[in-house]
């Protein structure tokens, strides 16, 4: 980790920067895959399977055999981990759940909105080394409490044809019936613009790599919604003196894993601490299979000395971290001065770790500085809002007046006549 | 408009299309315009304002003398209308205000929401024929009970340096102080990326034309927000027997004044009601002083008799209007048949002037068919939800194991060991 002693205010513009990785290569590589797809759907599809995943595969459905298989081959230990983690995230985004909530503005005027289900969305699990089952809860519990009527699930099987069975086990649980084959740019392209086999849908979610996040990108441009913009996992640490600092370096190291890229900022006013959380980094990383993954990620990362905890909290409000953890016995004192955060960590228990499975909220949140105009996702991401008014008679008479004069300025007199008609017809009653 | 008689469903797909402009020429233009802005800021706000709008403008924030002017050219009577509808928006939208809900989702592990307000957000509000001043409450009234702490608007000015007194009296109402002179794409870029005049800010709001509207396309690749992607405005009725054609006629009059490319769509179970509204339509549009724009705009329009209105409602799903209104005395009862809409305005009284002026709900709204996967502008569109967890000693030995197991099964062993060492310390104490 790069350390920096109470740098100047100017110098935050740099420290608080990202990486940016811009490539018009992939760009165009993407935007090919895609091309592809739309042209020739499953053709397509079979052909990157062979040249990226070298799969022989032309049968991307999963089958319901598979499924049971998978659930066989389930430790009873996992099962019982995964409906913990099932049981608090399914609370806690079951309680977002919002109640019509009818407003009368003014007399016979009345308001209100009406969340209604998103009818088609897709959810992306990347495969590779790590089978990201903890995703799918984050996004099919919340899609099934939404009420999606379809939910599609795309994944790329290993050279054996074969999903890992913890993914599709938890699929299974959470109801997902539709689940794919398909991996990498073109597995967002089929579920945009449908193929043979893979159903089009109106928003897709999930994480993956840098193909999938251009073609997340791209597809916008037609229309589909995505979850959010993406970019690597972050984490902030905001420890003072009564930090952990084994705890501290252990969950700076459990967002190193993550990947090369991965971003990690550990920030305090006390030095001591800075010392002894780089002590035990230096210790604990020695024992992690990950090691070098997570030592590249700890070359782009920064411990940073300020003057103050408010300090701590400006800066990390500048950065916007996807995870904020406030490591301190007092972090509950500090709540109020979060502007810009994905997810909170308030404490020395609540470690990260916490989030990414199982304390309930979500772990699908915005990273490169997005928390300051993105939320995580929710259950209001697998909804749109539809807003209702009822005017009655008494409403127009009562509002029409001031349309009229508004329309009038606005230079629509359509818009007035509108309400003129109403009111004509209402006085000769 | 084109009448059709009970299309077969297989008819519907083309019935729903909306007119789609693809044009790489304007994205280029667009894409310079921002090149420009970012590398030369108020320079190439000033060349475009000489070249757009033949203003020769140096000078782009609107002084606190130009507002007190405007403010006393305004009418008693307009500023009454004003406060009107300022009320019923203010009500509307105070409402969606939200209570942080703690949620204990196991023993020691609570955890909530909290909206944060987006600290920087632009508003563009359009020039030209029409000084759209109501669209200036609809995202500026929001914005302030968000506590959004930075409020720009852009709005061009008009050959005079001037910029319409509705406008100026409005933004004032609502709160908003950085006013700037500048329009098209140009203003867009501006806000985007900051120059010596206009800040930077994270979220862009409001409607304009192609260029504006590519522009906010555009700039999302670079992190800014955006409140939607937008398209031509639409109106979709559905009128049974007991509406009155009269005023559905004008109500799709007041959609077809807004452009050339306004969509209008009238669907009825009942020839006479279609026979009659289109009857309607010829006498009320001579009336109009916007009757060219209007007429096209029917050119592209539909009137279609379907067998049922449950058909016509599912017609509409598939069609997702930005607007929606239930032209019949029933119209309560079929509420429940709505999947996707912007807008929805119930019964006969309900016009849809009234939303887009004063009823309280908002009226910028998903077009283009993005009604099926995008909310309209509400009080979450100025606001972030951050999410909070705090886990306890208890927390962590109750799902602890649960996380280690995950973790391990995915692979990522310092995600377990940031709760092993937590465990162990606890045991240790």
């Amino acid at each position: 980790m790069k350390t920096y002693n109470n740098p100047q205010r100017k110098e935050w513009t740099n420290l608080v920067q990202r990486v940016s990785i811009k490539s018009e290569e992939l760009t165009k590589v993407v935007q090919s895959i895609i091309q592809n797809v739309k042209a020739n759907g499953d053709k397509a599809l079979t052909e990157y399977a062979n040249q990226f995943d070298n799969v022989g595969i032309s049968d991307f459905l999963v089958t319901r055999i598979e499924i049971e298989e998978a659930n066989k081959s389930i430790s009873q230990e996992l099962k019982e981990a995964i409906d913990i983690a099932y049981k608090n995230i399914y609370t806690f985004h079951k309680a977002q759940k919002e109640e019509e909530n009818k407003i009368e503005t003014s007399e016979g005027i009345t308001c209100w909105r009406k969340s209604s289900p998103i009818e088609k969305v897709g959810l992306y699990i990347p495969g590779g080394s790590a089978p990201l089952f903890s995703t799918i809860l984050m996004l099919g519990i919340p899609s099934k409490i939404a009420g999606c009527e379809e939910i599609s699930m795309c994944t790329p099987s290993d050279k054996n044809k074969e999903v890992h069975p913890a993914i599709l086990y938890t699929a299974d649980l959470v109801g997902i019936t539709k689940i794919y084959k398909v991996g990498g740019a073109q597995a967002i392209a089929a579920m945009a613009y449908g193929t043979e086999s893979v159903n089009r849908v109106y928003k897709i979610f999930g994480p993956g790599n840098q193909y999938v996040t251009k073609a997340k990108e791209l597809i916008q441009q037609d229309g589909i919604a995505i979850d959010m913009p993406a970019g690597p996992s972050e984490l902030l640490i905001i420890a003072d003196e009564s930090s952990k600092p084994s705890f501290v370096a252990a969950d700076l190291l459990s967002q190193a894993e993550h990947g090369t890229d991965s971003q990690v900022i550990l920030l305090s006013d006390n030095s001591e601490v800075i010392d002894q959380v780089l002590v035990e980094i230096e210790i604990q990383i020695e024992s992690l299979p990950r090691k070098e993954i997570a030592l590249k990620a700890l070359q782009n990362s920064k411990s940073i000395l300020l003057n103050t905890i408010d300090e701590c909290f400006e800066f990390s409000n500048e950065y916007a971290p996807e995870h904020l953890i406030i490591a301190s016995e007092n972090a509950n004192n500090y709540l109020n001065k979060i502007k810009n955060a994905g997810s909170v960590f308030i404490g020395n228990y609540s470690c990260e770790a916490a989030g990414d499975y199982a304390s309930g909220t979500n772990h699908t949140l915005p990273t490169n500085g997005f928390a300051k105009n993105y939320s995580g996702v929710s259950l209001d991401s697998f909804v749109k809002k539809i807003t209702f008014q009822e005017v009655t008679k008494k409403g127009i008479q009562n509002i029409g007046k001031a349309i009229e004069i508004m329309a009038e300025t606005e230079g629509l007199i359509a818009h007035k006549n509108a309400v003129s008609i109403r009111l004509k017809d209402i006085n000769n009653d």
